[in-house]
């Protein structure tokens, strides 16, 4: 299957500025860049004033929670959770994970997302989803420090086992939930299992200032070997933030939900001046409430610019949420590149908010937004192409999903 | 003329619930709301499963500085002003400025903007573009205090003489630059002029740490009559927030832009409690970078979270962006009804974020972007609608655009 993108403007990634090219794809990979007038596809696209660029990843989110979105507004973190979000999950079977999922990778694509790393339950129906949908996906099962515990550690060693590595569109990690929810030994335990599986780590940090163990305790176990996404970080101590800068961990920054929640602006300018690590999550859809890494992106450099406007140009902004996501997440690469997967976004840039063309990369940032993604292609497949979702019934989707919401939230309306 | 817009979801209001309507649209204005059934029209819209809802107003901007969009990146105020900006102000032409103008309308009109409030100078091009767009605007000339600028009050009174309530698009009102740039007796002289005249004004206010005047002096002008709109209001001293508290004043938050330039947060929770009429706006284009209020919006209500999570709720934000802007600004009702001019967007709420549909208004903040806007009314005309601007030549702005960019920039590429 060979699908030629004719006549588009390219950014290879985000180092570099566009260029007119075009793409040829086959069986999923970028076979070929440049002039390629002449050759024969099996799909010809023509993609003249358009922008085709590296797929954003989202590097942190709770994929079903889109099944609450705008339930749970203006609440504290605490109330939110064990007022609205706890009794909803409670609830949740394994068909409205995967439907939920669903939801969220419908909209994750249609804002050019490729890749997401999530962490929750009923790992099956995520796996599922994302095969069924085309779309990768970092999993890591949600572990909390219970007496039932023990069963969960064991569910996400075989959820590694039945999926990892699957289509090329899976791999499976751990989520240790909190170092408040986990105790040290716990997280030991976890992390000894990763590492005995190659697999990365997911785990919430000093998401809130009332979190009050010390980072220094925690890598003193073996998550310090491992590949670690740390999901938020807002209140990391100064001294401590040169600890995360180790070439196997990353700082996953969630703005959104970190100012929706009241829990704070994460020190990202400190983080990457001294070398951390840093990409973008949109944390679940019941906080943020979209799953929009765009936003993320635009909102990450606009909250350091708030303590010296000089922090985070636009390259830096585009680094984190496509580059070292790609980093953290695995999966793809975060450029086209011959040899890479075609994990790509075309970009409408035929609006007002990209003139001057001069500037493409800084409108991108500061600018345009994710509504402005024409389609979506991950694995050489179009997961989205103008309103369209060419792999699933989006209506379906649609339908179950409030149906499920009604029956969560006891509502017959 | 009649147009019927049937079977929408409508919005009548910020405070309402969405309700399904058909509505009939009469020489500019709503003729009559409810089930229209059988009812004959020239155009008949099928506006199933799309919302209908008030437009936003964009109650600060500089709209001719989409010319300048990128050009000035990661910059303190100062050095953007003085290095950047200025040595391209001093060389725009009237062109310039209608070119201009017309591409910040392009976006905001398919940003769902129906009604702004501008400060510049060659306010004719302004006048002129606004008219030849169909969009409703309240002129205001940028007025400091020079030797050379008796002149330019004088032509602020000029403008008014020639574009007030012009085609019931036109406001003008009085552009004093800041409290910085015009001395008391200055603003004094124009604000009796305003009031003789019946105009608002427009001026800057504590957008930056730097400015030491004192409120209660400005106050104690002829400015405590006017309708003024106070735009930024970052650095208002806790002990001066009530003086802004009176039913002729609006503070303009602008919390995009106040980030870009590192200015800082307004305080807008502090401001609602204390009775302050609040509303939002964009700035211009080199500063933020787009004229995307419905972004201002959901960035104003996030930034309140961050001090604690129950500020700004989702109607309050719709408040703020359309019933207050509409109030600050004139020219618009922010509401559909019987009566009003015909001022309104049209959402696409067929997407993945606007599930669950019990919770719309928390999506229109939350979840939704400006990039959902399906179609914009103003005074019963299209002005966009599916991509296509039917008033004017898009491509022939682009065009002049960044003919005009390229000239002032020096650039040949």
């Amino acid at each position: 299957m060979k699908i030629l993108l004719k006549n588009a403007l390219i950014l290879r990634d985000v180092r570099s500025e566009p260029e007119i090219s075009d793409v040829l794809v086959k069986d999923g990979r970028i076979a070929a860049m440049g002039n390629l007038k002449g050759l024969i596809a099996d799909e010809v696209y023509d993609m003249s004033g358009r922008l085709v660029m590296p797929g954003f990843v989202n590097a942190h989110t709770h994929a079903a929670m889109t099944l609450m979105r705008g339930l749970a507004e203006d609440l504290r973190l605490r109330e939110w959770l064990t007022e609205k979000i706890f009794p909803i999950e409670e609830k949740l079977t394994e068909e409205d994970v995967y439907y939920g999922t669903m939801l969220a990778q419908l909209e994750m694509a249609r804002r050019g997302v490729v890749a997401y790393a999530d962490m929750y339950f009923h790992c099956d129906a995520v796996a599922r989803a994302a095969l069924d949908f085309g779309m990768k996906v970092l999993i890591t099962r949600g572990l909390v420090d219970l007496d039932s515990d023990k069963g969960r550690l064991r569910q996400n060693i075989e959820y590694y086992e039945r999926w990892n590595d699957r289509d090329g569109l899976i791999k499976v990690g751990f989520g240790p939930h909190a170092p408040y929810s986990c105790s040290t030994s716990y997280i030991d335990e976890i992390a000894r299992v990763a590492l005995d599986l190659e697999a990365p780590v997911m785990i919430h940090l000093y998401e809130t200032a009332e979190e009050k163990y010390e980072l220094r305790d925690l890598l003193e176990t073996s998550l310090k070997y491992c590949k670690v996404l740390f999901a938020h970080c807002v209140h990391v101590k100064d001294e401590d933030i040169r600890l995360l800068a180790q070439e196997n961990f990353f700082v996953v920054h969630n703005p959104t939900s970190n100012l929706k929640l009241g829990s704070g602006i994460a020190p990202v300018q400190k983080f990457l001046a001294a070398g951390v690590q840093v990409c973008l999550g949109t944390d679940g859809a019941a906080s943020n409430n979209s799953l929009d890494v765009w936003h993320e992106m635009r909102l990450a450099s606009l909250l350091q610019k708030l303590y010296d406007p000089r922090n985070i140009s636009a390259e830096q902004a585009l680094c984190m949420t496509i580059e070292q996501g790609a980093k953290a997440v695995g999966l793809t690469e975060g450029r086209i590149q011959v040899g890479a997967d075609a994990d790509l976004i075309v970009v409408d840039i035929d609006r007002p908010w990209y003139v001057p063309r001069s500037q493409i990369k800084n409108h991108i940032v500061h600018a345009g937004s994710s509504s402005d993604v024409f389609a979506t292609m991950i694995k050489g497949r179009w997961v989205y192409y103008d309103g369209e979702y060419p792999t699933v019934d989006a209506e379906h989707v649609y339908k179950k999903c409030e149906e499920a919401i009604r029956r969560l939230t006891g509502t017959t309306s």
